[in-house]
């Protein structure tokens, strides 16, 4: 058994507001995760107005009912909202920031996030115009070499 | 010190809708953590549609209200869902489970989760009828061996 | 290349009801974490009244904005709630744990939390009146030693 750290900083795609699959484009970034034979990996995305979810990967409507859904639970221009020089829907991300949460750990088994088959890891992009978001890729494992 | 790593796909008796105390049939299921001394625990459900947390273990009020609050938070039916052909419980259950999360990692410490006095996970059921649910626990740690 | 485990029970000093930054409080707690090169901290919150999230870290408005739509999300007094001898306060804050969570995993880069520029860690303070917050610690890691 050989213990094995990997982390490294990556960027994911600008996209548009809403829910968006990114397994594999995560997974294409961590090549070397083939060779863990058990292990975690912690995705970290450095920032306050989008976040990181696991949910449905098959049925789009899914990601569209999410977006529409998160906008009744963190509506915009609500008169309790004192931050509001970043624009309309910047205090709104910062609450579906803080519901969806900013980090996930997936298990690693046989060199692939082990998902269930109907899951896939979303980014959801809470700005309306937002560039690449960073995310910090930490993966841990013990991997069988030789 | 001998870094351990035990992962293993284990399956939770299936659940009416609701919020469940499943502490005790998770620990029974990986005795091993007896021996980890420092270290964590990490569970994913491999579904979509039921979720992780951690709250209170003792009044099982709590529960009753979770589950009636988050019907408020996410409801059945709204006019919004494109996503209704797998019935009106899937997408309030999708919502839920992006809201609360489908992975949850606990500290162990001599060889049991280190939770507080009041604290048990919960495993989620969100939707009407489900079976079995099946998560992946992963423990790592520094076990204290001879 | 080491392999450290640290694990250590913190006291957050009390607050009042609110979203606060901690993250140089943590940090202080824990300056081991310096001769860290690559790993993760586990965060763990041993109440189910209160929870821990990273959000931003400039304008304390977003905080206020946060405590006020928390509110408008799991309110008082609620006809359904049937846990109410603690108070009024009370099923709110289980409610308000279950959705942001009682736990954090963050990167650790070169001896330090390596959160992006505008991120804090927040105690979440659902109480109308807490003591101290006891928070669980594990930092694990390759620190480079000599």
């Amino acid at each position: 058994m050989t213990m094995a750290w990997l982390q490294r900083q990556i960027e994911l795609a600008p996209r548009r507001r809403g829910f968006h699959l990114v397994t594999d484009e995560i997974a294409r970034a961590v090549p070397e995760m083939a060779r863990v034979r058990v292990g975690v990996a912690h995705l970290f995305i450095q920032h306050t107005s989008a976040s990181l979810c696991v949910n449905e990967n098959a049925d789009p409507d899914v990601r569209g009912d999410l977006e529409r859904h998160f906008n009744v639970i963190a509506p915009e221009n609500q008169p309790h909202y004192q931050h509001t020089v970043e624009g309309p829907d910047d205090m709104p991300a910062h609450i579906k920031a803080a519901l969806i949460g900013t980090s996930l750990t997936l298990p690693i088994t046989d060199g692939r996030f082990n998902l269930g088959t109907w899951q896939g890891v979303y980014l959801c992009e809470h700005r309306n115009r937002a560039g690449a978001r960073r995310v910090i890729v930490t993966i841990q494992g013990d991997s069988n070499d030789g």
